[in-house]
């Protein structure tokens, strides 16, 4: 073989930063448990028609061929892996129905697949960590004010810096175009989701060329989408603009339900920021997208919104909420700055000394009495000198080397971070608290791999 | 959108069973950072011609392509889903050995495809639990006999069926047939490996008509395949057919080091059976594989064994050691047979009743203060008749509702099974260890989903 090599856009970490990887999704996963969220996995696959049902993202898809596929297989059966967990949920919705009580909350941390062309920041495999309700005919708004204050606990523990959730509410958007006196909501949407991306001199141009506006219309949706405010103000603020509509006041309202939530139960959370579009189109109310603290020119790193009509089939319909917490982006982002790192690159807490080979089941008889009492323990791979014995745990992180004692005496364990050495019996021992597992540090990394 | 339906070969488990797998992976995990394997996931793709090294699995492989790929793409490109986790491995310690510190003891949790046809027991996407040790140049032979002691470990106190580990060496296989006299090992081995599905008559046969063997010489092959032992005696009964080569020696003496470490361990756990060969190539010593008792006609749940020359480029050489437990596989077979569910089918153990709508802010409140304690909560979805939100807790076999006093009352919680109700206060109260999760049982669902 010769050595191989990456391939770009699909990261992997190493073991150390594996361990920062488990220790966030870890969190992710007991917070949303807390919240009653019950996990769910789905399969990788989707059927292609079903994953190509929302056009823009056609290009992104990977579709599957098995390499000896034979003759009878046509496209009809043709599967490609999804690219978000959104659309399998409300498949997986409509296919289980019977078998679910509703409202029904999931969460579901998974990989994912975008064949993009490769670009800085962009990836092609990346974990994406969800959480969504969705309940049968209707879906109450609380639930709207409901999935930013499990983000805020989910990602405000964490040893990363603050967040910022950014609300905006599709009605909000689509009655002001419609009380402005616009026919095409929808292009004057895509045009203003824009705006950070080509600025408000060339949005207005593309407000005026694509969904119809004149010169006056074009400054009040820019005057809109440049309000942003954390509580019940923003409303006072859109109503100023003096325009009127049935759907932007039923939008209003759910909007500063969901800040004024926030501001009661997770002050300084959220903001309501009237720019906040989301590219995808099935989003019908809500819509979140998160700011990291000091990274907030690469993006959102957690977005989401209400879908009303994404998991229907006939007569059933069931409106849903959800989140998306780009794991692989955070950590993409912390790791490539030094800002996230663990304190040893094995779980290991103590390794066993070997003072020869003849004493191995002696050895092995210590680890397994230190493993049945939780403590993560190693013996020595050869009877080496001691010095390379210790030289083996330094090189790892292990905090602690076992000494078996000879000839009737006892046992010592030694902290090689500050030299002291004390008598032990592997039955009774234990670490400090702080070196059992290996702690999540703010900062780059201390260890080799 | 019409009602999807199931795709075969693709399983998914709803809710409540898929708490059951994170509570077997979540175990599995722990065990084998008890025994110093640090975490690893590599990407879901491999270059194609990676894949293909041994042909024998070629037939197996989804090959992706972009959607929109363009003409620039060759099929030098190409990437397909690994297969296992083995190949991924040995190419990452390629990849990464300047980063890696040696012996590397890793494990690996995730989801491997197989292009199969679809068929009874054959999924397509399944779960697979890895550990595998390499170290660089040599591999000392105690890592063959520690991995059925970790495996022990990680399966025997799961509420699922005994484990058997079946052990056999390659060395002595092809040692034994070299000093029948046969020039191809290789093909006596395949022979072999096919005696659970055609019998030794056949064996025999193709023993004779693919391996060169004569009629003395297979049945040589079929007495050795016979021979089961769970201790140093397997050593004897082989030396009993009067057959010697070096190789057969090493092979025994690696053998007999694995079933006699285990039985001092772990008794009972590990035997000896030459019959056992795997059918994947890259093996060259010592092979496993698993029953779980009264499941042993669906085939062995983990296997594995010692790997030479899988992690080789140029003068780079990592001989490794590894097993990789069926996840999917013992979990299709004991939810089909109801041997396993889980006592809810949500993480939820209290639930907020809410009096009406103006006091959810309230219930809220109460709620958060339940979590900050570890105590997952979900509040109402509505203000409905209480026994209609008792139901709802009920159904999901969430067992306690909480009740906000009225007017300066103070609140009651309510075990929904007892019908016992106490006075609580959320900043204090606890719900009974065994009723914080909801925990794993072996039998079938007691709770609707």
């Amino acid at each position: 073989m010769t050595r191989p090599t990456p391939i770009s856009g699909f990261p992997e970490w190493l073991p150390s930063q594996r361990m920062v990887e488990q220790f966030v999704v870890d969190h992710i996963r007991r917070t949303f448990e807390l919240y009653g969220f019950a996990p769910l996995e789905t399969r990788a696959v989707e059927p292609l028609d079903q994953l190509l049902r929302k056009g823009e993202t056609s290009k992104e898809v990977y579709v599957l061929r098995r390499l000896q596929a034979t003759e009878g297989e046509t496209d009809e059966d043709a599967l490609g892996l999804h690219f978000d967990l959104t659309v399998p949920f409300a498949r997986f919705v409509l296919e289980s129905a019977g078998k679910l009580t509703f409202p029904f909350r999931r969460y579901q941390i998974q990989k994912v697949w975008r064949g993009e062309r490769p670009q800085e920041g962009r990836y092609r495999e990346f974990l994406q960590a969800d959480i969504d309700i969705v309940d049968r005919d209707t879906l109450p708004p609380h639930y709207e004010a409901e999935i930013p204050l499990v983000i805020g606990d989910a990602l405000g523990s964490l040893p990363i810096p603050r967040i910022r959730i950014q609300v905006n509410n599709r009605k909000v958007c689509e009655g002001f175009y419609r009380g402005l006196g616009l026919t095409d909501p929808e292009a004057a949407l895509r045009a203003v989701d824009k705006l950070d991306k080509i600025g408000p001199e060339k949005v207005a141009a593309l407000l005026m060329e694509t969904a119809g506006a004149d010169d006056k219309q074009a400054a009040a949706c820019l005057s809109l989408a440049g309000i942003s405010a954390p509580d019940a103000s923003v409303a006072d603020r859109v109503r100023a603009l003096g325009v009127t509509h049935p759907l932007l006041d039923e939008g209003l309202e759910e909007l500063v339900r969901v800040v004024e939530t926030a501001a009661e139960h997770a002050p300084g959370l959220c903001v309501a920021d009237l720019r906040i579009a989301r590219g995808l189109d099935y989003y019908t109310g809500t819509v979140y997208e998160t700011q990291m603290i000091g990274y907030e020119k690469f993006g959102s790193i957690c977005s989401g919104g209400r879908y009303d009509n994404l998991a229907t089939a006939g007569n059933d319909r069931f409106p849903g909420v959800g989140i998306s917490i780009g794991v692989t982006r955070i950590l993409g982002l912390l790791f490539g700055a030094g800002a996230l790192s663990a304190s040893r690159s094995v779980p290991t807490a103590v390794l066993v000394a070997l003072p020869t080979e003849e004493r191995r089941a002696e050895c092995d008889r210590i680890a397994a009495a230190l493993r049945r009492r939780g403590i993560a323990t190693e013996v020595a791979p050869s009877a080496a000198k001691y010095g390379k014995q210790i030289r083996f745990a330094e090189r790892r992180g292990i905090p602690f080397v076992w000494f078996p004692g000879a000839g009737g005496e006892a046992d010592t364990v030694k902290d090689i971070r500050s030299g002291d050495q004390v008598e032990a019996d592997a039955s009774a021992w234990d670490p400090p608290e702080a070196d059992l597992r290996s702690v999540v540090l703010q900062g780059p990394d201390q260890q080799s791999q």
